[in-house]
């Protein structure tokens, strides 16, 4: 499973790459091309595509805009994505106004948190208040939601969370939550990434 | 040097656990508790310990203190890290005023950014022009730094943090940076990670 989510990681980033290649004025790309950008080896490119039946010319490589499309439609992509984000402190309100997400159809339907006064005017989503999260989410069938609520709040908030329907979580809480097994849990601990850097630099040795 | 990585950001969270298990009243643990409160094996716990040396007591378990201490000592955490976080956006802003970094020792010495009028009175961390980003990072011998600049200026960037001597960028801009050996880059992708879990869901399977 591991090697297949690192498989749909790649895909996400040959894509990003994809978009800045046409940018360019790229019609068509080489694997090694492709491979080159994502720092990854064309061989591995290639064998990514075959895994779903994406195929290439030897003498022409892939067309940009077909690949796109059909990336996009295994990474569900073809249809805009509705997401809450759950705590609007400053990380939060910063998730709200990050421009990144839209570029890739991810749109935030709506903020929520115990003080829904927080940050709504500058971002335009409007933060609602904690009471109305399973109610929202079941009514507007929302699936994915950014947890970035305080530590001693995260796993009740979570648990919500996932009674209003919720079936994957991308946690900014510096907490192991609890999860059932249909739920996906993908944490992002940003003083941990930060510490594995200063161990690395400090030990002088290379993370590679 | 993967496993070793994977290793070293195992440790990082045993050390959250224990600081969170301290705080309610626990002076010794054994390594069923630290196991599941990480989500791995307690043989898992015991082989990432022995690396380094560390042994517990199978009637005891290990000593909390000594246990943190021992942690913070390979995890370079037994003086202040200083940091410079480059781009003062929303989410470098976000960054700026980010508690758990001061909980693990870790010191924002300054932001940069063209614009310094930025966000600076809000977190208390100076933000300078972008201008004497090299300078200072040499005067101050700093070499971490988190990179929250747009994606067009995020190579240029990159480059002249690696002149002013920075060795590991937790990188936000959603591009692969060329780097130099001596240098590591940590990822921090929330498009990315986002446009996983859609998939996932999507899909209807588990990431585990």
């Amino acid at each position: 499973m591991v090697a297949k989510k690192n498989c749909i990681l790649r895909l996400s980033r040959y894509k990003n790459e994809l978009y800045r290649f046409k940018k360019l004025g790229f019609i068509k790309i080489f694997s090694e091309y492709l491979a080159d950008a994502v720092g990854v080896t064309s061989a591995q490119v290639r064998k990514d595509f075959s895994l779903f039946d994406i195929s290439g010319n030897k003498r022409g490589g892939y067309t940009i805009d077909a690949l796109i499309e059909k990336l996009n439609v295994i990474l569900g992509k073809n249809q805009i994505q509705k997401v809450v984000v759950v705590g609007a402190g400053n990380l939060g309100t910063a998730l709200l106004r990050y421009k990144n997400f839209a570029k890739q159809g991810i749109r935030i339907e709506a903020a929520f948190d115990l003080d829904p006064a927080k940050g709504s005017q500058k971002s335009g989503v409007p933060v609602r208040p904690m009471t109305e999260l399973e109610t929202f989410l079941r009514r507007n069938d929302i699936k994915i939601g950014i947890l970035c609520v305080p530590e001693v709040a995260a796993q009740s908030v979570f648990d919500a969370m996932v009674n209003g329907g919720i079936r994957g979580v991308l946690n900014f809480s510096p907490i192991q939550l609890k999860t059932p097994a249909d739920c996906i849990v993908t944490n992002v601990n940003l003083e941990v990434e930060l510490e594995n850097l200063i161990y690395f630099v400090t030990a002088g040795q290379s993370a590679k």
